[in-house]
């Protein structure tokens, strides 16, 4: 297998724009060839396109306006980690030999058709994940004695973190008692434990190892993959207290990689509410069952931004297709040491966690500078 | 890389049924377990789905109702070469060792949204594929001298070969005179030289080589792969009188299988419309410029069934998703000795065809026995 490194990154600013998909995913796009003015157009093999849009042939359409004509181009769906599933998608064509570099670009609208899941209605009115996310809160604080400021703590951690970050929705830190005190969305929801959807679109460059020092003098190696489906509709989840297809991921991810959770130095993980970042902590192996939002006090405490330096889903929004990547980004920046002030001392391996619908679904990514 | 065999087939009639698009992927996916009883849900490492559908997280979906906890897992569009793309992916995970068994499961509705590309309405009233196909019909007949009656009899033969394909939409021949009487569409298309969207779903499990033998005692090989994208819109195509995307695609894969077009035995090719057929033949080499339809005439007056044994687009129907999928099982049963009343004798080496939106992107894929 070849071994994979990501060597180009763009970004756009997460916000409420009403904009055409195509615009957004152009806009990364540019960013990307913009800041690496070694990345030419006739050097692109594969095009994936990482999306929850119903607008057809997007990757067609983003190579004719980008001016690439590559070999291999699709768009990939797979709902809130449609960005991990693409940048995988992509790992496999170079891992493989079938082609040397892919560029991979995200992107959502905050009005995406991929923010309810139609599924999940024919139990009941549970196609809003915050019905999912509310069983989940309810469940977790249950089970561990967990209470409402621990899990407030997370997003006030988060948007405090997003300050740092030029990209972020969110442009304001709330403390704890702010978070307490918003609307009250369900018994065990309120807004501001919720992440936002919006616009938004992100882009990587994936290279075959040998051809990577072209591009970057700081390539960052894809040394770990994991991924995991354990079903579609949250009421088959195996539990609503842990991530069991994060767990799953991870373990793959570890195995191949060689390393162990202790050995990671950063983290970008899915906290598309509150309770899910103590739960993926948990479920990832940085802490024990039921202890994650001992580890997340720590961190706000200490101003420690090991865990979604970025500020994770709920500071810097979450436009579905464009997560995955984005957060790959954020662990590419960190192993450079180019994350400016968000960044974490010495950081030299970085993990990604991505899931979907109730952690029906999960993958986990490991770098490695 | 590892090398990668198709191993199992399932398929569904194609029809106007208007059925969930969930209810035809189960359908598939059913056929093929049905039909393959060493294949376990538990093998399955990788569970795709193709479509156009707008429903999301269909992948998931179709894992939990049959049953599969795969590794990885998502959807994927590319217009009418989903199918085929999809395929790519799968070998892709294969290939690279990330994967060893992959579950492809097309599907689309016959009210498809990849029916029209809104990215063609840019350039004026274009996004319904008879005004590309139209333009294509007027071009290559006036650029050949190729008059109604050479395209008719495409569509003569291939209604034919449905004839035996149980599959099949059309349940009827057509005489080529019929055909030149159907209804007129526009100055250069009837009624009978479209293919027709349709509802239908085929699954096909790829395996790698080492594990192969598990499934099938006629495992038949991937041997080439090539892919191509020019453009989204038509009017950015090179050329409106010959596949650009179709040839450069043929070349990869011919170089990647080091065979020459002379050794195909049988092949599926993509007529979305009659003028697509000799266009693909001349293209993928079967063919010199210009006198592709030379080739149909004669195929049609031997009954010989080499290209499109199963009736092509326009003898089975053209459910988008899947057709690349069935395009793909035609060619195994062949290469497999098991296409019954369709078999051509001794095949040994098939080619698929399948592109999107007016040859802007191609798929050719090489199979060997």
């Amino acid at each position: 297998m070849n071994k994979v490194c990501i060597s180009a990154y763009g970004n756009t600013k997460f916000s409420h724009e009403d904009a055409p998909i195509e615009k957004k995913l152009l806009e990364a796009t540019k960013s990307l060839f913009d800041q690496n003015p070694n990345v030419s157009q006739k050097d692109i093999d594969v095009v994936l396109v990482s999306t929850n849009d119903n607008t057809k042939y997007l990757s067609s359409v983003l190579s004719e306006i980008s001016g690439i004509e590559p070999k291999i181009s699709h768009t990939v769906e797979s709902l809130c980690n449609s960005g991990t599933n693409t940048i995988v998608s992509a790992y496999s064509y170079l891992a493989s030999g079938l082609a040397d570099i892919a560029l991979v670009v995200g992107a959502e609208r905050y009005d995406s058709p991929g923010q309810i899941l139609e599924w999940d209605q024919l139990r009941g009115e549970y196609k809003h994940p915050i019905y999912w996310a509310s069983i989940f809160a309810k469940s977790y604080k249950r089970e561990f004695g967990v209470n409402e400021e621990d899990l407030a703590i997370v997003s006030a951690k988060n948007h405090r973190n997003a300050q740092e970050n030029p990209n972020a929705y969110s442009k304001k830190a709330y403390s704890v008692e702010e978070v307490l005190e918003s609307k009250s969305l369900t018994d065990d929801l309120r807004l501001l434990d919720c992440s936002r959807p919006c616009t938004g679109s992100s882009a990587v460059l994936l290279t075959a190892e040998s051809v990577s020092r072209k591009f970057t003098d700081v390539p960052i190696t894809i040394s770990g993959i994991g991924q995991k489906t354990v079903s579609a509709g949250f009421t088959k989840n195996p539990s609503f207290s842990s991530m069991v297809s994060t767990q799953e991921a991870s373990n793959f991810a570890y195995d191949m990689a060689k390393i162990t959770p202790k050995e990671v130095d950063v983290a970008e993980v899915h906290d598309a509410f509150t309770v899910c970042e103590p739960m993926a902590l948990e479920s990832i192996g940085f802490s024990e069952k039921g202890k994650g939002t001992q580890l997340t006090r720590i961190l706000f405490e200490t101003s420690d931004k090991k865990i979604n330096p970025r500020g994770g889903l709920i500071g810097s929004g979450h436009p579905l297709g464009a997560t995955g990547i984005a957060q790959t980004i954020e662990i590419t920046q960190q192993l450079q040491g180019k994350a400016e002030k968000r960044q974490i001392p010495n950081a030299k391996t970085g993990l990604v966690h991505n899931m979907s619908a109730a952690a029906t679904s999960s993958t986990v990514l490991l770098l490695e500078s």
